[in-house]
């Protein structure tokens, strides 16, 4: 049985392809990535199909079936895809995913030449030419909170002398999470609108959110699900896993505050999460596959979420970012600015972790459940996956390149978040864009 | 604009079904109530088709309609439910509910005669001969907490001085569910096992739950939606809101004292929420709306939670019970025993403020999408909605008629919620059962 793990010739470094704009250093979709979406040509009202994307062209699958390049049993699959998301594709397990990585390998690299490349021409849009929309069907969008350097800065603001819970070591923390909401790369949501008790009032008040934040997290599709009442082993739980995305999970600070005790973050939460249109997938991310490490003292973890696959290579380093660009950014020709970096590979859970945690009471997973990482910040304060945390609970605005100062987002506000994954000997792939932007309360 | 509150012809007492079962005093079903639901045949692998149930007798709608008892386009509508469930019904809004009423009782009444009898005749199936299957797909679950004596009893375990927090009687709190394992009444689930800490370990174990209990709920299902960013005004809820269903909210204790902070219940409840069967229609339940009130000293709710039809008629009268049923009382026969009851119209918010306030952030609700109550308890000690509340958190076991114990659920045991409205002059209707079972942990 391979694993998602294993690393084989869809992961040389010197594999180019026939589509120019995929060998050039910066693409994100160079042909060792291949990742997996649901597409339509821009301006039209067709249904959408599922896609890889390669350099800045989209493949459409189905076409690619149809010009004879991939299999008929892939073919059969990828058209009950269409116009429903990549639920089947996902259902049908990694066996399958895997033998398509390797057909569209064979059809695309620089060898297949120029008969593939007039073949397969017809099924080819420009990036630039496609509208995105969810990768899948979201049943069910549950968010964790495996950042431990997150955890502790925004446990310091409430408890400084305890920040981290007796429980957070041991359990891999996590919550339901509103999957109505959630959208795709170039969302624009409206600011929420909310109750909030100052601290020296008497009574809460209602209106738009005044401390409106982002969280820069990763999250992960799952693939193959479980029947009620099975749980799934550490052992098996790559196996159950479809690919990575980019999560947004907007966050209103002062919602958050007065809502959520005893139950939890709700509609502080709900108003929107947006996700990057493709899905990286597990076999595409073998090569960045990290040692699950835990600082020296901390408790290993109990046996249910514990084995050698997933010590030696549980963890995945993806390289982070937050870009913010204002309004008035964007209105002057200003590209967005960097506010901070981290690595998802620090995360104090694996995604095979919160899988296996998720299960292990009998609940049943379904083909494009959604999980958050939660916030993936780093170890020093600049490295704060939230506004929160970069602006110490919004007591010190940052100061962006063109002199405008934030504690918290204003309307007209993007942000993105940028994920790439380097190692050394290998080519870079990258996770395309994953952007938001604050639209003004609706009132009245 | 016909409000859900209305009463009309449908409503009066008098009215009788020449489905003889239905008249007896006993039914759940008669011709007042029309339960909608999703059935087939019990034996068969078909697809489910919308019905309603009357007396002891289920009516298949799109048989009703294609034996020409229906009109056109309900006909049309109830079509495009099979397969799937009540969505399309629910998303085409009350008037079109409200006109299905009306054509059922005109066919079902004991006035339309022999004719319309024996026309139907093809279309009836007895309940005893039926599968039934959740009413629709349930995109996205969320549970209030709207029962304040729960929440009093429940808070005095952790904090005796200050049981309620201080946004209680401000916000209906609520949190996001795990749709996926949601069942309907006949539901059989696994004990959860999970992580427990005692209070005198060291660390945690990992173990099938020890402290497994029901919560009593009613459930609420939304019709129409809204688009995300357009929230609900408090005076157009009604319009959305589909009808009421009963919900059992099992609880794993043990696992939910050690997961829940910082970031609410999570495992604890995911393995299985059961709900009954037959949707009982906002226009069903017109003769059971009473007076919002709250005691005197109480806020009133902010104004985008109050509105005066809210006021003089927002809260439901449901007289609610849980019976439990050990496998030792079902081996020798013994009929389920009565544990409590309470009544849905004592709830702290109603259905209209949970789907008005869960909206106000422009968080997009979607036809189907459920809404938990929380825990219905009444305000004495023997209505606890849960066997936390009924043994004092365990301390204090109950004795059943058979001499049997319990302070939390064992294997084999079955607990079934009941649901029963009734006013002075007004013909009484059921929910039909929520029953679900606990079957022993898969361990090793």
């Amino acid at each position: 049985m391979t694993a998602s793990h294993d690393i084989d010739h869809t992961h040389d470094p010197a594999l180019r392809s026939w589509v120019a704009s995929a060998n050039t250093p910066d693409t994100d979709f160079p042909i060792q990535n291949l990742p997996l979406g649901m597409f339509r040509r821009a301006g039209t009202t067709g249904s959408f199909r599922p896609a890889t994307a390669i350099g800045d062209q989209v493949l459409d699958l189905i076409g690619a079936a149809e010009l004879g390049v991939l299999s008929d049993a892939l073919g059969a699959v990828l058209r009950t895809c269409e116009g429903m998301g990549l639920n089947p594709l996902m259902s049908v397990g990694p066996d399958f995913r895997r033998q398509l990585r390797h057909e569209l390998v064979a059809a695309l690299n620089a060898d297949a030449g120029p008969t593939s490349s007039q073949t397969l021409a017809p099924a080819l849009t420009p990036l630039a030419d496609v509208e995105l929309t969810l990768p899948c069907r979201i049943s069910d969008y549950t968010d964790f909170y495996t950042g431990i350097h997150h955890a502790t800065t925004v446990g310091k603001l409430f408890r400084p002398d305890n920040p981290l819970l007796p429980n957070y070591k041991w359990v891999p923390i996590g919550y339901h999470g509103r999957a109505s909401s959630i959208g795709v790369s170039g969302q624009t949501f409206r600011r929420p609108v909310g109750q909030t008790k100052a601290p020296d009032a008497e009574t809460p008040s209602f209106g738009p959110c005044k401390r409106l934040d982002y969280e820069l997290e990763v999250g992960a599709l799952v693939g193959t699900g479980n029947e009620s009442g099975q749980p799934i082993a550490i052992g098996d739980a790559e196996r159950h896993l479809f690919g990575l995305v980019l999560l947004n999970d907007w966050s209103a600070r002062d919602m958050q505050a007065w809502e959520y005790q005893p139950l939890g973050p709700f509609l502080a939460k709900s108003f929107a999460t947006t996700i990057s249109p493709w899905v990286v997938t597990m076999e595409a991310l073998a090569p960045f596959r990290r040692a699950f490490t835990r600082p020296d003292g901390d408790p290993r973890p109990l046996p249910y979420l514990d084995s050698p696959a997933n010590r030696e290579q549980g963890a995945i380093a993806v390289q982070l970012e937050v870009h913010l660009q204002t309004r008035a950014m964007r209105d002057a020709g200003e590209a967005p600015t960097k506010l901070m970096c981290s690595d998802f590979a620090e995360s104090y859970w694996t995604v095979a972790q919160m899988l296996t945690h998720h299960a292990s009471n009998g609940c049943n997973m379904q083909p494009g459940d959604l999980f958050g990482s939660g916030t993936q910040s780093g170890p020093t304060p600049e490295q704060g996956g939230s506004l929160l945390e970069l602006t110490q609970g919004g007591k010190q605005a940052i100061t962006l390149p063109n002199g405008e100062q934030r504690t918290f987002l204003q309307d007209g506000d993007s942000v993105a978040l940028v994920g790439r994954c380097e190692a050394p000997g290998r080519r870079s792939i990258g996770f395309g864009p994953c952007i938001g932007t604050v639209a003004p309360a609706v009132t009245g």
